[in-house]
C-alpha cells in the first residue's frame, strides 16, 4: 500500500525486483508515477500486479481485512516538484493519502505523511481507537537549526509534533484511543529516550513507534 | 563511480539524496540514463555533481589516485531492455564498465559486471596485481536449477565462475597477482564456507570477498 510517491515510499520497491510475488495497492496518480518511470520495470507486472486504490473505496487485502484511502494535506514528491511547478505546496487527488485498515470488529488510521491537521481530517479521527501518524520532525525548523537542510517541515509538506500548528495540539481533544507516531526524521529529539521532548510526547498521550512494536485491539 | 546503469548499481543513490555531498563519476551513457529518471532529481546537482567519465581517459578522483574506465562484454540495465528491444544482449560503448585503479605505485582493476572474458578484456588484466571480478553466479543455470528464477548468467549479463565459458577457466593462466570474487548472488555456492564450490575457487587461485575485507597492494 503506497500512501505517497516520494522516494522514502517508493524506493523500497526496488530492493523487492524481480521474483517476489505481492501486489502494489496505490491511487492512480502514485501509479502513474510508477508507471511513467522504467527503473520499475524491474517489478514484472506478471508477478507484482498494480492495483487501484480509489479514495473512499473499501479494499479487501485479506480475507476480513478492509483498507479505506482517503486524502490527507500533503504535496507533491520532491522530485517532480520541478516537472509541476507552483504545485510544490498543492496537493492533487491521492498524493498524499491515510488509510483506514478495519477487520469489521476494529479498525486503525495509518498516516506516514501529513502536512497539516485539518477540520476534515481531524473529524475523521475522532473516536478511533488507534492512530499512526506523521512524526517528521519535532520542531518545524529542527532541521534547519540542526545544520542538516534549509528546509522546513512545512516546505517537506510534514506537520511537525510542537507549536500550535503541531500534531500534539491539533489532535490534543480529539478522542483517539491510542495515538502512536511513526516516519520520525532521524533529526526528531524524541527517538532519544530521556529527551524532554520524548518526555513532552509522552506526557500528551503519544507513544514513539520502535522496530518490532506489536499492538494489540 | 558507477559501472552500469542497472538497479543494482544505481538505486542505492537514492539512500545518499538529498544532504549529503558526493560526486557521481559515469559513463555519459550512463549519466544519461540518470538523467532521463526524475526520481534521481532528489540529488541535487549543487550539492553531488555529475561528473562524466570517459573510457580511457584517466581521470584523478583524489590527490594521487587515479582511475581510468574500460569498457567490458556486459548488458543493457534490465529495465531498459523494453524501450531497446533486439538490444538485451548487445552493449553500447559505456554500458557496462571497469576501472583500473593506480596510485602511480601499484595499481588494481575493479569489474562488478561482466557477461563475459574476451581476448581484449584478458590482455588487459594480464599481470594485475589485484582484480575484483564479477562473481554472481557459480554455474549459468544455478538460478534456474534452484527454482529462483528462469534466467540464466548468461541472460543476466553475466560471466558464471565454472564452466568451459566461466571466469575460473579464462583466467586460469593470466598473471593475475590477486584475485578476488565480488557481486556475488545469494544463490551460489561459493558463499558458503565449507562448500565444494568454496574450496574449488580457492584452489584455483580465486578469494571470496566478505564485508569489511581489507587488502594491501
Amino acid at each position: 500500500m503506497l500512501t505517497n510517491a516520494d522516494v522514502d515510499h517508493i524506493a523500497g520497491l526496488l530492493n523487492l525486483r524481480e521474483g517476489h510475488a505481492f501486489g502494489i495497492h496505490a491511487t492512480p496518480r502514485i501509479l502513474s508515477v510508477l508507471a511513467a518511470n522504467p527503473i520499475f520495470n524491474v517489478l514484472n507486472p506478471a508477478i507484482v500486479p498494480r492495483l487501484p486504490l480509489l479514495v473512499g473505496e473499501p479494499v479487501q487485502v485479506l480475507p476480513g481485512l478492509t483498507v479505506t484511502a482517503f486524502n490527507v494535506p500533503g504535496k507533491i514528491a520532491l522530485y517532480l516538484e520541478n516537472e509541476a511547478a507552483g504545485a510544490s505546496l498543492g496537493t492533487q487527488d491521492g498524493d498524499t493519502i491515510g488509510l483506514e485498515v478495519s477487520d469489521g470488529r476494529s479498525r486503525f488510521h495509518y498516516i506516514p505523511g501529513c502536512a497539516r491537521i485539518d477540520d476534515g481530517l481531524k473529524a475523521r479521527l475522532c473516536g478511533s481507537p488507534l492512530l499512526f501518524l506523521d512524526g517528521t520532525l519535532f520542531a518545524d525548523d529542527e532541521m534547519i537549526a540542526q545544520g542538516l537542510s534549509h528546509k522546513t517541515g512545512q516546505r517537506m509538506g510534514h506537520i511537525s509534533m510542537s507549536g500550535p500548528d503541531g500534531s500534539l495540539a491539533a489532535l490534543a481533544d480529539s478522542g483517539i484511543g491510542r495515538r502512536v507516531y511513526i516516519h520520525i526524521n532521524n533529526s526528531n529529539p524524541v527517538l532519544r529516550e530521556g529527551s524532554p521532548e520524548r518526555a513532552e510526547v509522552n506526557r500528551r498521550g503519544w507513544d514513539v513507534a520502535f522496530d518490532g512494536m506489536e499492538l494489540s485491539l
